[in-house]
């Protein structure tokens, strides 16, 4: 296995280390408030942005590892046509959260493998999740459960833990809330021989 | 909060604990054989031997304690009119395993809440996984590497680890496979007032 995962996320490391999997971490620096900015003045849609990310990310350390695959993904969300990024305070994961109270959004995972600089795969997942109305009450105890936890996650909330109380319902793909999509990604491993089928 | 686990499962806690709720454990002794023998001979869908059994842990404890929810859950395993159990020995997972390779099963989950010996709640989930057609070598080599957990789950493979390998596409409630729908008993424990909303 000759994988390179460009991303800084443990959870996204722990998810390839779940599957099995052998690799090597090399995370790119992408200065991604840019690249949406770009996209953004060009009306892309948001599976498009994510998906351009995910190939940024893989590119930029591709020249590093001749010869290997290297994967970049990238998660979005989008609201009512708004993008969401982290938040960096506190009070802005707040008001993030008062937006996105009692409306669906959408959480897209773009995954991209590269090799030598070509982009060989993509594959892009969609998840839909509607937050129930959250009241001022539950929100500011939420907040205070979790702490700095709401800063780390592009949706102020984790599914995984005390989040999944936020939500009305969850549908689509369950990989594109995680942050890859696992099962077409380890297809595409046996596909080119770099896992055993 | 006054919620009771009639459940063994570590899984199942640890979602609970995750999703930030306070409950006591008190797992019920339940023949779950006889149970499933006598539904199967009355041809009973898997959903309802699934509810069955969920409620009949439930009801089990819930003399135990007086005024409290108690959460009672099954998951099966249906593949072709077939329900598997957990395999109790490694060559009775690898022939289950080679029982479903290249299929669809369906794992259903239901969930069910007593409150002094009276069902007041239930929801079943179901989730569609097609595992792709395993190689004999790579059957023997996944079996090697994750050893005595394929006696712990109904299907002898633990999607959240390497048994992701296994899969072709996985699809539906993804709550259904890890064992408790979880969005739905949040909504119903806070329509009870059991969480705050």
């Amino acid at each position: 296995m000759t994988l390179v995962l460009a991303s800084r996320s443990a959870g996204r490391r722990a998810m390839l280390e779940n599957a099995g999997l052998t690799f090597a971490s090399d995370a790119a620096n992408v200065d991604e408030d840019a690249v949406k900015g770009a996209l953004r003045a060009e009306r892309a849609p948001v599976e498009r942005a994510a998906e351009a990310l995910a190939e940024l990310k893989a590119r930029r350390v591709s020249p590093r590892h001749p010869g290997c695959l290297v994967l970049g993904a990238d998660s979005m969300l989008e609201c009512e046509g708004r993008w969401f990024d982290k938040a960096p305070t506190m009070a802005q994961a707040r008001a993030q959260l008062l937006a996105l109270s009692g409306r669906e959004h959408r959480l897209v995972t773009s995954a991209v493998l590269v090799r030598d600089e070509q982009r060989i795969w993509h594959h892009t997942a969609v998840a839909r999740l509607t937050m129930r109305p959250l009241s001022e009450a539950f929100l500011d105890s939420y907040l205070e459960a979790i702490g700095g936890l709401a800063l780390s996650s592009v949706g102020c909330y984790q599914v995984e833990g005390r989040g999944l109380q936020l939500f009305a319902s969850i549908q689509g793909d369950f990989y594109a809330i995680v942050g890859l999509p696992m099962v077409e990604l380890l297809g595409q491993l046996r596909t080119l021989g770099e896992l055993p089928s």
